[in-house]
């Protein structure tokens, strides 16, 4: 393998190839139009535009990437995370064209890209799945039985719901029927189906995924967990590993479960079984990623690995050259997601120009990026500037490095999730480990990040006056 | 320990701080009148200037960082490298007002700043030190003794000279006495006084230092080798650990007398025990630096401890909890130091305003930094901007992340180590790990840059045309 296309943008791009760079691969950019200048596209060894700003036109178009890849002589293709990665017809197309996919095999990734084919398929293999039917139900006496079976609480959604609407919590035995006859009867007036799946209420959950990583040759290893429960509008914002609820013996069950997903559906590459986590620490699987994760680099940093090194290695046919027990976890990870958007506003996204953009750096901190100062975020994709990625010794440790790291951040021009990170951080609940996905829903408010913000501008004018009045030599200093 | 304050600037004081907020001790930082505005400043809890520019009326003004010290409750003092790190009379004073001084006793100091001193004091403990005579000899059948004693080629100095001057090389016996009496007649007719020393001659030196750590009950640990060869006007310049050349066998036995020299002396804190290696892997103890180095964090990559951490624990008097059978190297990290000085005429500093300054970030570097975009480069300090760690987990892989990290430092302004580093970097010697001391001698010429410059400006004209006969759809793009 001499080069690699990488068929993505920004961070995750530039960080593949730092991989293919000190492996000694080449490495070739694909860019839209509006990325003409990005960070991506000057650090790869060559570039080509393939298209206009919108996906569809450029970053989607796998038949345009697959043709510069064969004009360039490119050995394979990784397709970093979003875009391509999870296209089982590209997977496809890159085999049918003789360039390797650096990924699973396109049936994989179709398997899994559907929620019933996938729990079909790990069934066989004993992973514990939420409790629930199967099939949609109307008979009430039925639907009771199963109910206890399941046991209380319970989730009652119609089946042609979406959204939480027509969903139902279920307390407690007694209160099932009436409830039952009601979301039927709103269903039935709501989708004019009255028909509704039943599930076990997991009312606490913790989103906890394992990261695997197969070989062509049989062997599959896990790489510990990742705790992704802080998240906003449904999607991750901050992730740690490992996770504190974590008990040694809960974690060799998930990442033999996680091993037993990715061997169910031969699974090649990297991969993330993702799993929700209950109160009592029963875990359900939820679904796999056939792909490398935004937040790969924390497990990078506590098993010492390089994913991406792993993955190239893999796609060329190399075996696995560690043992599961070989693998230790070593200290605490963190990473938070910097993103344009506002989070006084409802984390909506907030483009523009990026006036200053300075980063942090030090020991114990990892800034993955793909931006520059003075760029304008284009509109057109996810508005992630960075990832700051913090470690130490122990959970506290790294806390106290991503709280300096934050205040060591200097952005200018746009509204970013930095303020935010300094809140997670800062707050009892996610220092206690005490918190679960709700955790944004239950805690934050914009009212609070102000209130911060109202007090660092006081302690900042105050040093500011401060040292005016010393520089005047209105106020004595000491010695 | 609720407060330090470091005694120093740049990015040392930073480095310091951070591992101090980690623990959560508050910070105070001293500046003289010039670095009003420098990062380190701002970075503190609370800052004081302490006088005009020149060290000696701020930095170097132990009484009144004592002043300082007193009136804001300070409970220790951190000198950093340089300015007060290795004065006795400075950590005298610390302890006379009851302010721990991070750093071993005044007596440590003292004795191990002497060489002749040290040489004493570890000749107990059966350190190696460079054969020869330890006093001035002027009967030649003496001292022809002595040199087939110790063994050819040695090294007559003339007891007056200085800087090379009355220095001869003797290769073998025969040659002895007539280069003796030549060497005898040169030093009288020279500096009026015939006698010389006699020392073996050490032909292809490396400079290798053991980094040690010692508390105040008796532990005493060393982190390993750091190959410190690569110099330029006698200071280092690259930095790595390991060497390539240490066996198993050699670590342990160097790393013993390291021990044994911290023992002799009564250590306490971080220090680093400097040896020469000949070619046949013989070391000789050099001296002992009582201090935190400029390039300790390649011992923390590779060991994984942060020795700021293990300076404060152990200043607090706690016993230091790792045993020295449990660490273990991991992996391979370098270090190039960026100073503004200009690699094309003699090294020579490069003061100015750092018009630009962008630094690398991604996994597998580490920059401790010191600067800011848009600052000037004060005259009366060491030009050293900041340092670039990286890491690997084969040397070669740690080679190949630093050539991509410097390449994505931007600096305008002023002239940097930078393109020296890539030299270190791409060099064969360097490479193959078969260099010593003399590699800039050797192998440097400022020529040799200026070539890699041209090429490099070629490549990026033959890159920038191509982009632009692209864009002006002049060349046709694949796909």
């Amino acid at each position: 393998m001499k080069k690699i296309l990488v068929a993505n943008r920004g961070e995750i791009a530039i960080r593949v190839m730092r991989t293919a760079k000190k492996m000694g691969i080449k490495t070739v950019a694909v860019f839209s139009e509006v990325d003409r200048n990005a960070p991506h596209v000057k650090y790869a060894d060559e570039a080509v535009c393939i298209g206009p700003a919108p996906s569809n036109e450029s970053y989607l178009k796998g038949d345009k990437i697959i043709d510069v890849a064969k004009s360039l002589q490119v050995d394979a293709i990784h397709p970093g995370y979003g875009f391509l990665s999870e296209n089982a017809d590209f997977a496809e197309l890159c085999e049918a064209n003789d360039i390797i996919f650096i990924g699973p095999r396109s049936k994989a990734i179709k398997v899994m890209g559907s929620k019933l084919a996938a729990k079909e398929t790990v069934k066989a293999y004993d992973i514990p799945m939420v409790p629930g039917t199967d099939e949609a139900i109307t008979d009430i006496s039925k639907a009771k039985q199963i109910a206890s079976e399941i046991g209380f609480p319970i989730l009652i959604k119609a089946s042609a719901g979406g959204g939480g609407k027509g969903m139902r919590v279920v307390e407690k035995e007694s209160e099932f029927e009436s409830q039952m006859d009601r979301a039927i009867s709103e269903a039935t007036n709501a989708f004019g189906d009255g028909s509704v799946f039943i599930e076990k209420y997991v009312g606490s959950p913790r989103h906890i995924e394992i990261q695997v990583m197969a070989d062509m040759h049989g062997n599959v290893l896990h790489f510990f967990e990742r705790e992704c429960s802080i998240q906003r509008r449904h999607q991750k914002v901050v992730e740690e590993a490992p996770s504190v609820v974590l008990t040694p013996e809960l974690r060799e069950k998930m990442g033999q479960a996680a091993i037993n997903v990715a061997r169910s559906c031969d699974y090649i590459g990297a991969g993330t079984v993702e799993f929700l986590l209950d109160e009592n620490l029963n875990f359900y699987f939820l679904e796999m990623n056939t792909r490398l994760q935004v937040e790969h680099p924390v497990s990078e940093w506590i098993s010492g690995v390089d994913l991406v090194e792993l993955q190239i290695k893999v796609a060329r046919g190399e075996q696995l050259d560690i043992k599961q027990e070989d693998l230790k976890i070593n200290g605490h990870a963190l990473e938070l997601r910097v993103y344009a958007e506002d989070p006084m506003n409802d984390f909506l996204p907030s483009v523009g120009n990026l006036e200053v953009y300075r980063l942090p750096v030090g020991n114990n901190i990892r800034v993955d990026n793909g931006f520059e100062e003075g760029m304008d975020i284009p509109i057109y994709y996810d508005p992630m500037l960075s990832k700051l990625i913090t470690y130490g010794k122990t959970r506290e440790e790294a806390i106290g490095t991503m709280l300096q790291a934050i205040d060591n951040y200097h952005i200018e021009g746009v509204e970013t999730t930095l303020p935010f990170g300094r809140f997670v951080c800062e707050h009892e609940a996610f220092r206690s480990g005490n918190f679960d996905t709700h955790f944004v829903k239950k805690y934050y408010s914009p009212s609070l990040l102000e209130k911060q913000h109202k007090k660092e501008a006081e302690i900042a004018a105050k040093i500011a006056l401060k040292r005016y009045l010393k520089d005047q030599k209105l106020l004595r200093v000491p010695g």
